[in-house]
C-alpha cells in the first residue's frame, strides 16, 4: 500500500550515519597503511551494524600481496561488537588495450541545472552541491515512479579535490531507489556495499574538485531487499567508478 | 595488438580452478552452519590466490546477528596461506513492495539452440548443458567484437537441481568479457565477484533443473582489469541473482 499524503518517516534516515563516509574511512585507513601497494581496485563493505556518535577503532590485515596487486581486510569496531567489515583490493595497473563499452548518460550539464539536494535535516547530504538530471527526492504530495534511476551531478561543497575516499564515499551518495518507486520515504539502509575503481590516482587528480554525473537504478525489489547498480563519470566522459549495493527496505 | 590467428594461450584458462566452484563451496559452508538462519542475501568472494590441487580447509565465522539478518566472514585455506576470503549476508524475506525493474531479455527459446559450450578441455564447463544465443567464445580466426555480451541458457548436465549453492556457481559461468573485445584468448582471471540473492530457497525450488538464462556485459576495461555485470533468469522470467565481478586481464 502507497501513502502518498501521510507524513514521510524520516527519523530513521536523519538518524543514519553516511555509509558512504563508513566505508570512505575503512578504504583511507588500508590507503594509509605503509605495506599498501598500487591503487584500489575493488572494495566490499558489510554495515553489520549502525555506526554510533563517538569515537571507534579501525583495524587492516593484509590477507596477501600478489605480483601485481593485494588483498586486504579491515573492520571497524566500537567497543566489543563489530559495526563494519570491509575487503580491498588494491592494484598496480600497467598499460593494456582498453575500452569503455558503457555508454555515458547524456544530459544537461551541470550549470544548466538548478542546486538541489535531500532534505536539509539529513546532515551529510549538505556536504554535497547536488544537481538533479531525473529522479530527484520525492515529495511529500509525490507519486510513485515506474523509474528507479536517479541521475545527478554532484561535488563536494568546499571544492576539495575528489580522492579515492572521496570517490567511495560517492557511491553511496543516491537515496533508496525504493523511496522514487513508492513515491514516499519508507525505512530502508544499505547492508552491502560494492565499488569497483577505473582509474588509478594520477587519472582521478585531472577530475579536481569539479562535478562528477552519478547514477544509479534498481534491479529487482524482493521482499524486503532489493540491489543496486550505479556509476560515476568524470565531466569529460571518463566512468571513473562502478557501484552495486544491497539494500533493506521496508513498506 | 590483435593476433587473431596466433594460437590461443589456453593454458591459463584450462588448469585454473573454476572460481564459480570455490564461491559455491564458501557459500555452503556458511549455509551448512549450526547457527545460519535465513537464505542468502549477497555474497562476495576475493581469489587471493589459486587454489591447487588437493586439501583445502574452510573457517567460518559469525560477525554479527540482527533481527532479520546475520553477517558472516569465511575463508578457504591450503596450508599456511589464504587462497580465499568472503563475506556473506543471509536473511529472513518478509512480504512487501516488489517489483522486477530490470528488463528480462527477449530471446529464442532453449530447445531452439543448439547445444554450444567452451572448449572441450576446460574440465568444470563440461558439467554444463550451455546454449549460446548471442557472445559465444571467439573461435580460433575470430575478429574483434564491438559487444562483451554474452546470453546463453545453461543448466546442469546431471540435471540436478538448483541449489544456492549452484546459483553462485552459475553466476561465474561467464568466460572473461576481454576475449569477446579482442576476439581471442588471453590471460585473465577473477579477482572480486560479489553475488546478490533475489529469490528464497522456496522460490528456487520450484527452477528445478530447468535451464536458466545467463546473462553478462563488461562495462570498463582499463589498464589491466575490467569489470561485469551478470544477471541470472529463471525460464519463467524471474530474476533470480544479479553478479559482479572485477577481473585482472593481460593482452
Amino acid at each position: 500500500m502507497i501513502h502518498p499524503r501521510s507524513p514521510p518517516r524520516l527519523d530513521f534516515f536523519i538518524e543514519s550515519p553516511f555509509g558512504g563516509m563508513t566505508a570512505a574511512l575503512l578504504l583511507r585507513a588500508v590507503e594509509s597503511h605503509p605495506d599498501r601497494t598500487g591503487d584500489p581496485i575493488a572494495l566490499t563493505v558489510n554495515f553489520t551494524a549502525p555506526v554510533a556518535d563517538g569515537e571507534f577503532d579501525i583495524a587492516t590485515t593484509l590477507v596477501r600481496t600478489n605480483r601485481t596487486n593485494q588483498h586486504w581486510q579491515a573492520q571497524l569496531c566500537q567497543g566489543e561488537p563489530v559495526s563494519t567489515t570491509a575487503t580491498a583490493v588494491f592494484g598496480v595497473r600497467r598499460d593494456t588495450w582498453s575500452d569503455t563499452e558503457l555508454v555515458a548518460p547524456s544530459v544537461p550539464g551541470a550549470d544548466e541545472i538548478e542546486p538541489g539536494g535531500l532534505p536539509d535535516m539529513i546532515a551529510w547530504a549538505r556536504n554535497y552541491d547536488m544537481r538533479f538530471v531525473e529522479g530527484a527526492p520525492p515529495s511529500d504530495d509525490a507519486d510513485p515512479s515506474a523509474s528507479s534511476t536517479t541521475t545527478l551531478w554532484a561535488r563536494d561543497r568546499q571544492g576539495r579535490d575528489l580522492d579515492f575516499a572521496s570517490l567511495t564515499a560517492l557511491s553511496d551518495i543516491f537515496f533508496p531507489r525504493v523511496f522514487l518507486r513508492r513515491g514516499a520515504m519508507s525505512p530502508a539502509g544499505t547492508i552491502s556495499l560494492t565499488t569497483y575503481f577505473h582509474v588509478d590516482s594520477a587519472e582521478l587528480a585531472t577530475v579536481g574538485g569539479d562535478f562528477v554525473l552519478c547514477r544509479a537504478r534498481a534491479n529487482r525489489f524482493s521482499r524486503g531487499y532489493f540491489d543496486q547498480s550505479a556509476e560515476i563519470w568524470s565531466r569529460a566522459g571518463d566512468l571513473l567508478v562502478t557501484t552495486h549495493q544491497l539494500v533493506y527496505f521496508k513498506d
